[in-house]
């Protein structure tokens, strides 16, 4: 029993892999801050998308007129929808790129630029910043994102 | 060889593993139903949005006023991408989590709340129930993922 | 400090977690690629959704003209989001499946297949190829991914 829990912290000993875990959790929080920006405009504007939502702000013809879309909800949701299409390919590629064991100064310099990226691409979103700011800062993630699959496919190539 | 293969199924002997991947198999296989849920609804409403999957109910000009949006359809659609903003931070803040070391109790609170939160939140979204229902099973589910990743970045805190 | 290393790298030492290595980069790389698609549909219909995207096309009232959906573009954005609603979860139940103990042979089965019937989708979306090709490809996929849950559930069950 007591090996068996040595044997399920060893992973999280890992100086590459506790880079991981923190980096990983940081960027998946500020994916979740999307749902609260998001759900801020919808009642700051008063702008649902589903009936039951707006109770809180008139009942029945009344309420219909809150059922509409606004441009900042709409811009905060392309930007949660962009995060989910950037930020899961990280998590998953760089979970196997952590474990394909790349030195520690190497893997930290990935993490640090993808993350500060993608903070960067959300205030240049939802601010907005004029282009090509978002368009760079999303380039710049991407890229981080192909040179450790390129790591990972290097490492474990198995067809 | 053997050592090896040994190696390669200690994580699944650890009790707050196999906790952590029974729960993400349901919440990932509950995700995958809202596609059928979706089909189901675009085939019982007919309602599509490509052309060529409108070829079972007739051709040319007559197959074109299903291609239409339908009040049913895009309920389903929205919780399922619900349930990616939210299942994914899951998935992968809980992957970090149960090899941070927590206790087997504690992990397996984390995991039942999620789990039955993200369901009721499901019926919710579908029936639906009225506010403050899905509210509230949005914020529960999340409140889970942000206690993980406290403990995640307490654990692992490599910047 | 030595072992600590060596243990770090036994994961992917294991040939089972380096065949979902491989297919799991393959799959993600495949599903970032959607992003690009999209980014040359916008360009080349001159069809976009944010107001500063415009700017190399025109300034004020001519550059609004380009704020407008276009059928290729939101084809590519479908099969993008497709991608996610499937690719999350074979990322996810994969690593658990991975870890599982399968026989090698049994793995790459449903690696192989799941990422042949993923790219076959892709195409059948964006070309488009009549129906029931892009269907039947993404039963498929569905198909391998609620087979990789079972053997998960079966192994792993704690609940």
């Amino acid at each position: 029993r007591r090996g068996e829990m040595a044997k399920s912290t060893q992973l999280i000993d890992n100086e590459v892999f506790r880079a991981y875990a923190t980096y990983t959790a940081i960027v998946l929080l500020k994916m979740m801050l999307m749902s609260l920006i998001t759900a801020y405009f919808r009642i700051t504007r008063k702008a649902f998308v589903n009936p039951e939502d707006t109770g809180a702000f008139g009942k029945g013809e009344s309420a219909k007129k809150y059922l509409r879309t606004d441009p900042d909800v709409e811009r905060a949701r392309r930007g949660h929808l962009n995060d989910l299409e950037n930020i899961v390919p990280f998590v998953g590629i760089g979970l196997l790129y952590a474990l394909s064991g790349p030195e520690l100064s190497t893997a930290l310099l990935h993490f640090r630029i993808f993350t500060g990226a993608r903070i960067f691409h959300t205030f240049a979103y939802l601010l907005p910043l004029p282009q090509p700011g978002r368009g760079l800062s999303w380039a710049v993630a991407y890229s981080v994102t192909i040179s450790m699959a390129y790591k990972v496919l290097k490492t474990a190539w198995l067809l």
